[in-house]
């Protein structure tokens, strides 16, 4: 067991027994004060950390890099230290915190210096992504969609069980949680129209996934192995991949969603990293046909993450969880997508993301997107407060929420939460 | 007319006539001496004007900016200073090297230190490009595509001459031109094949495109009219979007092309100003249908270059022109690209690239790509060695070249070029 995930441990502060952040989980994301620079920090409760104070104070000694590493605007020169580094970093703070050691425990004087509120501090994208892949992973949100816009006697396509399906997605416009953004206009053509019209999308939808994040690079020419994976993963965080259905379904033959899904993207502020996941490994889906041998993996791969989204309506003081997903259902495990995105040779880099597709289980309440909820708006959906949804409207907030727990340790993601605002 | 773009000018340095880079171009570029760090240039005949050391000797004063902008990897913070400063850059170096401008002409140890042999420098990447765009703007390129995979008598898909279709490319993989790529593997299945086989793709083919440079960013929500586009076009280079045929023809069903184009593309050094290639402004494909209102623009949009690409065989000390194409051939426009891109209120961010798509011409002999050139496969290519071509072989070197000419003025692109290396 990794040390620093060990259910025994406990922290000198007091954390509320349902908060996401643990000592056991430890993400990683930036963070600015008021008048400050943007920094790294590490989420424990309602608090965070400040990286660059600790090493000011000396804790982060051992590491031997440069300390300016801690004080940028992105996570990418911490995550460039390495797999063995980060992991030694998240045994630091995993120290500091720990309720057995006196040496940040006594010291009040440093606590104030090195622990701010989580209320009085600004979170930041945490990564700089440079490309964003989006892959099409969960084999019930694509026999979803294929029944509804294809055939439902054949859903899959032929090549859907034989490689994890994905494309390339824009970064520019993925932004951090608590986000608000316009809805957006486009081309639609509605199937008895003869020409296509412009406007605001009427069917605007979210995409309940979760992405991971690149730490290490890889060169041009080289493949990754499903084994070597996991030293590639950083860590994980929740993804909303905004979708105009009506915009993709008139743009996307031949080359795939464009506008449909450029407009806006929304990323949880903390990077949980795998090693605080490694207690949540769970069996893959069994897969047949089998798969090509650069696409076998052994071990349990898969990772059992509860997931939900919920609704804030425009008018309503009230959520409404309108799915209930998990992170299990998916058919192609992230070491595989990593070996096939890599397999022609394509490099990778540091803070890449590279995200599930929706995430849909078996089950109806468990879909992860709107289309697939209320069935392309044919069954709307009530909230809390007797309004119907067929997508989602102006005003809307939409939050992704996710926590593993096992042996009463509960580690979460914080939320994945954006707003939309009436088109421009 | 634009100062710099004057057909009478003439420089104090001699300029081979058959150059890419006379006076009136002024592209571009980043390169690296041995032992110094990257800098910003720009292209003059067989010579570079070293941007940096211009500016330590007085030249750049009334930019009136921090002069590290050009002591820089990329080209991005020069573009940052805007239209108008980047304009003035451009008119300061045309003096600087102007025949009737004695202030450098007659100072050889000046000289000396602002203006090196290209031969003796190192081309790099010239934009941190953050993210890319690929469209599939040549009619008759999507045409040929349609009727060789799809329907001769419905070639074109119904959204086609309603929108610029595109689609989001790999960053990380653009290289500069000079580079070598190994041949791609990948998951590839026969029509007649019950399943996919894993090896290298027996269908290497190049894309002869020109890209666009972003040099002016927009804010997420707002939209760029056609009108505009302009302004926040910076310049172009040639561009070999590589891909892989039989890798494509498998998995692009239905989110788009991935691991067939992601595995390496090529961009030209140097990047020409969309001002020096103002002269070459020509009218627009005339599109029937009309567009809707967003997509519609006035004036001379469409540009006259032409393009060719050559085949170096890997056993040939001799180039072959296998295509004759030229950028006119576009149906819609960059201008057009740029406001369907924006329209749902998708920013862009300083250095992305756009590019325009594989550009064939009407004849067989302006087919941008071997798949299109060869009829996939059933009308090879002779080379000038006599060996025969249906796609790129390994060791082949494939070269794209383009220049624009009017009134004795050549503004020209340079190379882009690359050799593929065997399967890894």
């Amino acid at each position: 067991m990794i040390k620093a995930n060990d259910p025994k441990l406990k922290s000198w502060l007091p954390i509320d027994p349902s908060s996401d952040f643990p000592i056991q989980n430890l993400p990683f994301g930036i963070f600015k004060r008021e008048g400050k620079l943007p920094r790294a920090g590490v989420a424990i409760g309602d608090c965070v950390i400040d990286l660059a104070e600790a090493a000011l104070a000396g804790y982060m000694k051992e590491l031997n890099v440069n300390l300016q590493i801690f004080e940028n605007d992105y996570l990418n020169p911490v995550m460039g230290m390495g797999k063995e580094k980060c992991r030694m970093l998240r045994q630091i703070v995993s120290d500091m915190m720990n309720a057995d050691n006196p040496e940040l425990r006594d010291r009040p004087d440093l606590q104030k210096k090195i622990i701010h509120k989580c209320a009085d501090v600004q979170l930041q994208m945490p990564v700089r992504i440079g490309d964003y892949t989006d892959f099409y992973s969960s084999i019930d949100h694509a026999t979803n969609v294929g029944t509804m816009f294809r055939d439902p006697a054949n859903a899959l396509l032929p090549n859907w069980k034989h490689l994890p399906v994905g494309y390339h997605g824009r970064s520019s416009s993925i932004c951090i949680s608590g986000h608000s953004f316009y809805r957006p206009k486009g081309q639609i053509k509605a199937a008895d129209a003869p020409l296509p019209s412009f406007g605001p999308t009427k069917a605007l939808d979210f995409e309940l996934e979760l992405g991971f994040i690149i730490g290490r690079p890889s060169i041009m020419g080289d493949s990754i192995t499903t084994e070597a994976a996991d030293d590639y993963i950083f860590g994980m965080a929740l993804f909303n991949d905004w979708s105009a259905r009506d915009i993709q379904t008139w743009e996307y033959v031949p080359l795939g969603p464009f506008l449909a899904k450029n407009f806006a993207s929304t990323l949880s502020p903390w990077i949980v990293t795998l090693d605080a996941l490694e207690p949540f490994r769970t069996e893959g889906y069994k897969q047949d046909p089998p798969v090509l041998p650069y696409l076998q993996y052994t071990g349990n791969k898969n990772l059992d993450i509860p997931l939900e989204v919920s609704i804030l309506g425009k008018d309503s003081k009230e959520e409404t969880i309108v799915s209930r997903s998990n992170y299990k259902y998916m058919y192609w495990t992230m070491e595989q997508q990593l070996a096939h995105h890599t397999v022609n040779g394509c490099n990778i880099n540091i803070g890449d993301l590279m995200a599930s597709g929706t995430i849909s289980g078996p089950e109806p309440s468990s879909f992860g997107s709107m289309l697939e909820l209320t069935w392309r708006g044919t069954k709307p959906l009530k909230l809390k407060d007797g309004a119907e949804r067929k997508f989602i409207e102006d005003g809307d907030t939409v939050i992704i929420r996710g926590h593993a727990e096992r042996n009463g340790v509960r580690i979460g993601f914080g939320e994945c939460k954006a707003t939309v605002l009436p088109a421009k």
